[in-house]
């Protein structure tokens, strides 16, 4: 998730533009490879080993300035001197106008007309982290580091070691109430001795003032760390954050380790409540999180001891088996939750360890209801939906999707389970989105060719969310795979095949994928999908009908979600997921739950406005709604039972059907 | 230290008359033995048992009213239907008038006159608790526990489980910010719905609002109880308080077990910085803590997990032991102590155990400076001497004493070390003035036959600094003592013997003791009883000559420490501990340190009145004060080297002198 942030810090970046048709990027940081450039145009080479520099077959020619690029045995010495480059092999070090030769095989250059690309992509969604994310997040840290010079104690003033300190912070750091506990008492009087009177003191925000939590001698510059995860129900993401800068400086994920328990919170909740079933998850959680911060902190090459704080979003089944409180009424009438929001706990009372600083709390974010968590409170903090007038749809599509419409008046809230589809889960070769994932598939519509993009430009090692979006929407623009989710064998093209009396097709050849084994896209993948994508847009739809709104009166779409930052929108359209409406109207959020945690993590203020966005929302319950169940069996279709829903896909797919 | 307390509960009491000399006694409490009731008015009778029934020479006469009274073989049949009975068996059911019957031996009424009774007897001091302890000290404790009955939610109102019963708290006891910490929130959905929607809250003041503590199914109203604990260098008292009333519903007292780590805090703080040493000490202090509050809780049937938090008051380094604060740099200059308040602490963050409940809190008197602690400002808000434009003296005669003078303008405090004699310490059969403690000590001046009462009325096991007190001073005025601490062996008198070419004196024969051994008061006894009057005597001279004030500017004496109950005022100026000032001026306040810790304990108002006591009082050195060395060497004679500072004692030594 470390790729949002890219944007806070400043990277040099230049134009380049593609020939054949004069398009051209803007903004490319430096370092990118051309593939990647290209890709953000919408325009894919061939790249069946997902620019991994193996297959050779991305070949471009820079017509004007340079990129650093390595040669390859399929570059011969002529073509190289020709400046003929593997686009995956070349990274841009300024601006560049790049050819990509039609003769050479190469496919996509000729579709751009016919996607009618103008100005940014279409396809891509507008980032909001590029669009609204506040600047100066880090300038009310809950936990900061501050240094102090103390005046020494003489026989005219024997003030307390301890009021002698708060005394200085008080004055020097313009903070109020400051109180100095026991832990860091009990170091104070050797600390201020030690360091001839000055000293570096960590603060934590405590709702009721500051209190020192640690004291080291002399005086010390480093900021504080804390962290920030999305507690999902299939994937831990995990953050840890800079308190001064506001910088991600490590970033890690892992699976749910109680997906052993079950794949959805009922399951969990029924696990929970067996003889030891309640520490059972905790421990699970708490090793699954654990696991996520000490990946970052190899990373960031901060100690764990640094980490003072780490503020937790997750829906509420989450944090109450995280917390382990009793989970057993969340799901009986009336859906009542347990809690809506929480002071920092102590971690060292959560019945486990994480790899933190002595002393170290926990937070979590305030959640609305027995389905609507605090993870979907960090994700409109996150979209910024609840400081606007417009009307917005904040969708989060996980395992629990949940979806938002409202405004700074109002929101009401809905969740339905739509399974771990789009988080790589269920899938034969799913994975999350995370290094050697297929973030991108494109088809030549002509030749049926492949194009694959993975996260970190390495040999595939399996799918995520967007690249499984990716492959179901192009298969079914190709009419290689059928509206009902079956695929259609009498069509000739490469990768598909009959296996065990179901067709499957191969996104990417054992050859060049990690494992030396073919990644598929199975017709039980695809069933998946369907379930999820319709759960979504059904529970979108029974929203909207509850409050006699339409698709149309969305003025914004936020889209969260663990499927990899790769999400196209026209994709996600095709398919169902998303409706027909502009593509303009589209942000891209990412992680929305932990992009929300880290802004909570980083500001006291975030903090307030997420609890008042938890007492703003209003939660409606589609589990038993006939409504919600109409919708739903319609949408199990690619892209809709109702085709006059989508009327761009039925022209697709009509012009599908009579090509062949 | 439960006696101080009879007062705050209502008890039935009743006139007793004593003849001859018409000496009336009011407001004695029904049960009160005879033998106690005269000891009220300074009549003792002879009783070297102590009150305990056996020896069956404290013979009456009741000659008005009724007694419920044993039978003893030294009262034969006829002499009981003349209504002789033995005081110390003889307890009071209504007005009575007793007569004491010279002619059976007892000699105490004959001293009446001499001693010229007015009123209310001079020798006894004004008891703090009847004077102005508050009434309704309970009225807002910080913690208590209360009953709610909630809405049950509904489909129109999911309010989570813990907002529902922050709003209930709120609405049904005007209570301000409540909130509900996880430990309580782990239960509380079941203990909701156990309780069909009823529940009792046990609730904590946290300085910044109340939090709930626990919570249990139904309505139930049994109060919320907590403990006050005086942690002194010598003796641990610890008492339980039922938060509801105020009542003291349990008392104990043990040593310290950090005394075999040395006597007085300053082994202690060496001791402290050997390896292992500071973990040791702490240990030996909370073992105490545990054992007084073990027998406290089967004193009063309390279980432990009923006791939600404790306050201690102590001094700076007893307090930074306990809670294992580095006490390196209380003992150097200048002085400087770590803290001068604290937060309320888990006790479970001590390094051991205490019988409390899960969960339970402890929190700490602010103190001053190095060596005027919590203990002190304890004292001074439990006498109510900052609350007052007198100017008034709070001596806390301890193993460290400690003198403050002032008003609720300022408050100047100075310490000194005077050991342990006045609580039992350091004397060859001292004891704390518990049980079986010889707590009054009398001697004819003619027959120089002795009268001991016990605490409890128990057979004599030791003799407790009230004790010692008398009897210094009583064998003083007898001439039996020299004024250098050395017995004179040439006067005849029962229990004067030389061991050892050391002269000893027998306070109670073997055959009425509890160990069936001879208690005795040796010259070495003696020695440390001088050293520690002489301390206090002289750390109270050389502040007041500070201040520029005399001891007869004094407007009140607040006399505070752990020698028992029955200090005789008249006895300590005989030794030269009081000056020789109008007895009605000193004002009994016990054990100041735990009575301030109950007050705290109780009231948050209290709480805050110490605060502020704390922040008032300045502190005096006299470590190298030549001052203060000076007034020592002159005190370290008894009464004083200096008898024109004694002139009653000085005429009464003169008057036993020329009797010989």
């Amino acid at each position: 998730m470390s790729e949002i942030t890219r944007d806070i810090r400043h990277v040099e970046s230049y134009t380049v533009i593609f020939q054949p048709g004069n398009v051209k990027v803007a903004d490319v940081p430096a370092g990118e490879t051309l593939l990647r450039a290209a890709s953000r145009a919408e325009l894919f080479l061939t790249s069946p080993c997902g620019g991994a520099g193996s297959c050779g077959k991305c070949l471009t020619r820079v017509t004007r300035g340079h990129v650093q690029a390595d040669p390859h045995p399929s570059i011969s010495q002529s073509d190289w001197e020709s400046d003929i480059r593997l686009a995956c092999a070349s990274r841009i070090i300024g601006d560049v106008e790049v050819e990509i030769p039609v003769s050479s095989g190469l496919w996509a250059a000729g579709s751009v007309g016919e996607r009618r690309l103008e100005g940014r992509s279409r396809g891509r969604l507008l980032d909001v982290a590029e669009w609204r994310l506040p600047r100066d997040l880090a300038s009310d840290p809950p936990v900061k580091r501050v240094a102090v010079r103390l005046a020494p104690p003489t026989s005219d003033d024997r003030t307390s070691d301890a009021s002698r300190l708060e005394a200085a912070l008080r004055s020097q750091h313009q903070l109020g109430a400051v109180a100095v506990p026991l832990d860091a008492l009990r170091t104070l009087p050797g600390m201020l001795r030690d360091g001839d009177w000055t000293l570096t003191a960590t603060l934590r925000e405590t709702g009721c003032g500051w209190e020192v939590v640690r004291v080291t001698p002399g005086l010390d510059a480093a900021p504080a760390v804390v962290a920030a995860i999305d507690v999902g129900t299939t994937t831990i993401w995990g953050e840890l954050l800079d308190c001064a800068s506001g910088a991600v400086i490590g970033s890690s994920a892992t699976y749910n380790r109680q997906i052993q328990f079950g794949e959805d919170v009922i399951s969990r909740m029924v696990r929970a409540q067996e003889p030891g079933g309640q520490a059972r998850l905790r421990q699970a959680v708490m090793a699954s999180i654990a696991e996520v911060l000490t990946e970052a902190e190899a990373q960031s090459g901060i100690p764990a001891d640094r980490v003072e704080q780490v503020t937790v979003a997750g829906n509420t089944t989450m944090i109450c088996l995280l917390l382990g409180i009793d989970t057993r009424y969340l799901r009986l009438e009336p859906y009542v939750p347990p809690l809506d929001r929480l002071a920092a706990v102590a971690v060292d009372g959560l019945g486990g360890t994480l790899p933190m600083a002595f002393g170290a709390k926990l937070e979590s974010l305030p959640s609305v209801a027995s389905y609507v968590g605090g993870d979907v409170v960090a994700g409109i903090l996150a979209s910024g939906m609840a400081d606007r007038d417009e009307v917005g749809l904040y969708l989060d599509i996980g395992t629990n999707g949940e979806a938002v419409i409202g405004n700074r008046e109002w929101l009401l809230a809905a969740s339905c389970s739509a399974g771990p589809a789009f988080e790589g889960g269920g899938l034969r070769h799913g994975m999350r989105a995370t290094s050697g994932a297929i973030e991108a598939f494109s088809l030549d519509p002509h030749s049926l060719e492949a194009a694959i993009l993975t996260i970190g430009d390495l040999p595939p090692a399996g799918i995520c969310g967007s690249g499984v979006i990716d492959a179901v929407s192009e298969l079914l623009r190709a009419g290689i795979l059928l509206p009902n989710g079956r695929f259609d064998l009498s069509v000739s093209a490469p990768g598909l095949r009959l296996v065990d009396g179901r067709g499957e097709y191969v996104i990417a050849e054992a050859r060049y994928t990690a494992s030396g084994e073919d990644i598929v896209l199975t017709e039980a993948d695809v069933d998946n999908v369907v379930r999820a994508k319709g759960a979504m847009f059904a529970g979108v739809t029974a929203l909207l009908k509850t409050l006699s709104l339409d698709w149309a009166d969305l003025d914004r779409v936020y889209v969260a979600g663990g499927f990899g930052r790769h999400l196209r929108v026209e994709q996600a359209m095709s398919i169902g997921l998303f409706p027909e409406i502009e593509v303009d109207r589209f942000v891209f959020v990412g992680n929305g739950s932990l992009l929300g945690a880290r802004m909570v993590a980083l500001s006291r203020a975030m903090g307030a406005k997420a609890a008042v966005i938890a007492a703003t929302v209003n939660n409606i319950e589609f589990s038993d709604s006939l409504l919600f169940q109409e919708e739903y069996v319609a949408a199990l279709f690619l892209p809709h039972t109702d085709m006059s829903r989508f009327p761009e896909m039925e022209r697709v797919l009509a012009r599908s059907k009579g090509s062949r």
